[in-house]
């Protein structure tokens, strides 16, 4: 008698994030999985970042929301391809909505797809969409007790964007005491201090995401 | 042959949201139900309300987090009976975990149950949890595009508390056009603006609460 063993199996959403992953491979297309509270300045970061890469590299954006078309239209404003998903009710992107999006965009000319999730801590963890790197942003009015309440989060992505720190003098966040928390939670989380309000820091973010589409993989 | 119509099937959850409501009615206690973004200033406006209303009515707290008792610690420091839930993963309170909670409260001795769910504007919405009212605090440094991203939560609270308007002069916030947006969606809804750093605006929330307990019921 002969006994398979099935070393692993996927769950359906693995297996399509596994389908999208290889699509991204195949076409040389670094993504980004952007995941956050509202307001913490996801759409902010990506219309950064198409300003300081749009001459370098080739870019392109998934925007998901609960309702609205809001972000995609600012994206678009500013010339990047672009698909808004609408969710519906559901607290999450997953693989296969990724999928879908994916037919309308130009995959062929694109190094660095930025997919930005719904907004909030929690859902978004769960669902692999196939990207290479998932990057949380926190904001500095949101405090900085949000590690201990979300530490799912803040456990399992590559790198952590802070923003807004031009409102730290108004603010009472102990920055060092959160980067130790964080830390303590994640040795290898990369760490950016940003303000998409004025500019502050954005540099080294941007260097970064070049170094990765060099690389074509996160480490 | 008799027919058996069933007007109304309650969900497990409805059914033991009405439960709670019963004993929340025979007790007494206007229970109202905080709904937020993580840092939007949940604790900060239980805390602020304790500080405004502790020598008024007697209050009770349950908090709501996916993991910690940081929230709850505070609140046991300010002298109030307080009950932490942990959810594990969860995204959102629900009736059973209210029961639960119940049974570690002084039902007998209080006027008004403030209860905070867990942090983020989406999965709240479609859980009862037996309160008389549903709250919501939206912070100025989320942004004023929120209502047409999470337009559920906006449209079915019965009061929207705008914290954090202290910071009004270093953000991009249009107040009144977002108060319009949310009286478009939502007409009955109840505004108040304050700083729960300042203290400013604070009153007229206090005094609302006093009025409702008074009243046993919104509206």
């Amino acid at each position: 008698m002969k006994v398979n063993i099935v070393e692993e199996i996927l769950s359906a959403n693995d297996q399509i994030a596994a389908d999208n992953r290889h699509t991204f491979d195949e076409k040389g297309i670094f993504v980004i999985n952007l995941m956050a509270s509202p307001g913490a300045g996801k759409t902010s970061l990506i219309l950064r970042t198409i300003e300081a890469l749009q001459s370098k590299l080739r870019l392109g954006v998934i925007e998901g929301d609960i309702a609205s078309r809001v972000d995609a239209d600012k994206v678009a404003a500013a010339g990047v391809p672009v698909v808004q998903i609408n969710t519906g009710g559901t607290c999450h992107l997953d693989a296969p909505m990724i999928r879908q999006a994916l037919t309308d965009l130009p995959l062929d000319d694109m190094d660095l797809l930025l997919v930005e999730n719904v907004g909030n801590l929690i859902c978004p963890t769960g669902f692999r969409l196939g990207e290479h790197a998932q990057v949380m942003i926190a904001s500095i009015p949101e405090g900085d007790d949000k590690p201990y309440k979300y530490p799912a989060m803040f456990t399992q992505v590559d790198a952590l964007v802070v923003n807004k720190t031009d409102l730290l003098p108004y603010l009472d966040f102990d920055l060092p005491a959160f980067r130790q928390v964080v830390m303590g939670l994640n040795g290898d989380v990369r760490f950016f201090e940003v303000s998409c309000k004025t500019g502050e820091g954005l540099e080294e973010w941007a260097e970064w995401l070049v170094e990765l589409d060099e690389m074509g993989k996160v480490n």
